[in-house]
């Protein structure tokens, strides 16, 4: 079988077995600029036929992000893809002649871990996945929540901070504002803009703002920047409580946080699990979930979107 | 059957059939003061027996405020009753010699109301009990969901203010205490204290903020008073913003909101599923749940205890 993951700016395509082994890969960029949703699905469509060429493919399984629908057919809205509406799953199988579900990219990561990854035997799952945004999935008795309309787990669009900051999805204070890539990148900004001078980010952005890059704050922290450092207990901060505040609605026994961010999990996930139990109601009377950072890496999304297609979550 | 109800203040029992009809109701207040674990227990196997002594009773289910672990055995904690890791399944059968389960009391309200009652036939339900706390269930496709520790649904305990009031259970800013009969009579305090005069409730408190009670800003509200029916409207903003979040993680098809607050839900309902669609991410691209009060009043306790104890939810 084959699994797609469509990013904003990448498309990953493997080849997996039933075990979750990958035979193949392969990888382009997400068409850009003027590309149109036709151009994205082309895209899609000549990944899938390159993975085919190597090894037999039944069934294809795409996660992308953005709202996909009860049915698993139609990406409702995808903020980095030209989508709108976009019924990718009918289209997909004229272009391949081959049965193809799509799911949220979230879902299918975090699927991935609960099937072959750090999550592998736990029952009650919530996972997050932290990356310019901040998806989720819920994962209960083994069981995918996808909820009455396909939108469940939308964690990065609950409210962290009433009447926050203004998200792009029309709210305030959403949190994927405080606990994302961007949340990095907008706080890096407002540090060099604060500061008169000093700090090695204010430094390496030559004192201007719109410089500041996810990646830069990642290296100021790693040089030992102490501001930059902080941000990244920050986003700690927000996660744990973000997190904590799902594990009083669900109780489950096993968190996994995955997406771009794992890399850097030693900058955070301390913070994260220590903002958790600060954060989560009656811990005296509970066993505290396992809080991991997620074991797969980029393979995750299209694993899970392969498993997926067969297993229907 | 029988179902008992265990409250702070009052224990209901009832007896009743497979149908949700309840076929005998029994009332007794909760043993107070300087009342033991044993005399609570007792009280509620007297409410047992009255029941049993008209109708065959093989089963009960019993329902209480506090937090009740994964084996509906055991209270761990409840805050108005003189119960510590109180082995409440062993210790009533013992006095019955009869099967006894142990449910949290939103679980058994709420899941009556899917049964018999607002949200009978729908299959994703979230739902609120609003009285002095604020209680929840979480029903997923046609099951309850207790969580690794039984410790589900406690949305009364999910942060809505960062750093916001700190809440009995030792947290700060818990939803409850923006969505509960304790936040009305808090609010009522805050407002005849801040006041130099005029204002219904002011003269009904006499100008002393400790007079203030919820039922006093209920009355000033139905009297019509600009500022008590504002405290309402403020709590079914809360509930909507709440409520929001909720539906952003879970995605249910039914909404139902109970509790003893539920008999004024004519002045916070409007401005709750207002306040649900102004603050739910997405909005243009789902179908919005069924917000609906719930239907079954003061019997929903027992009745849902009752059924959970054949059923299992």
């Amino acid at each position: 079988m084959a699994g797609v993951d469509v990013g904003g700016t990448k498309i990953l395509g493997g080849a997996v077995d039933e075990a979750g082994v990958v035979l193949r890969r392969v990888r382009v960029d997400t068409p850009a600029g003027e590309a149109t949703a036709e151009d994205v699905r082309e895209a899609i469509a000549a990944v899938v036929r390159d993975l085919a060429a190597g090894h037999p493919i039944e069934r294809v399984g795409v996660g992308t992000a953005g709202f996909v629908n009860a049915a698993r057919s139609m990406v409702m809205f995808a903020p980095h893809l030209p989508w709108r509406r976009e019924p990718l799953k009918d289209e997909l199988e004229k272009l391949l002649d081959l049965p193809v579900v799509i799911e949220n990219d979230a879902n299918a990561a975090i699927w991935a871990e609960a099937r072959f990854g750090a999550a592998k035997g736990a029952a009650d799952i919530i996972g997050v996945t932290l990356g310019t945004g901040l998806g989720g999935a819920v994962i209960l008795g083994g069981h995918l929540v996808r909820g009455a309309n396909g939108m469940a787990a939308e964690f990065g669009h609950v409210c962290a901070v009433p009447n926050g900051d203004l998200c792009h999805c029309g709210l305030r204070g959403c949190l994927e504002l405080y606990t994302s890539g961007s949340a990095l990148t907008r706080w890096g900004r407002q540090l060099v803009d604060k500061e008169g001078g000093g700090g090695l980010l204010h430094e390496m952005a030559e004192g201007d703002p719109v410089r500041v890059t996810g990646p830069m704050v990642t290296k100021a922290a790693r040089a030992g920047d102490d501001r930059a450092r902080g941000l990244f207990r920050d986003l700690g901060g927000w996660l744990g409580l973000g997190l904590a505040n799902l594990a009083a609605s669900l109780d489950p026994d096993f968190v996994v946080v995955g997406g771009g961010l794992v890399e850097v999990a030693d900058l955070f996930m301390d913070r994260a699990r220590e903002s958790f139990e600060e954060n989560l109601t009656a811990g005296d009377y509970r066993e505290m979930p396992t809080i991991c950072p997620a074991a797969l890496g980029q393979d995750a999304g299209f694993l899970g979107a392969a498993d997926l297609a067969v297993s229907g979550g």
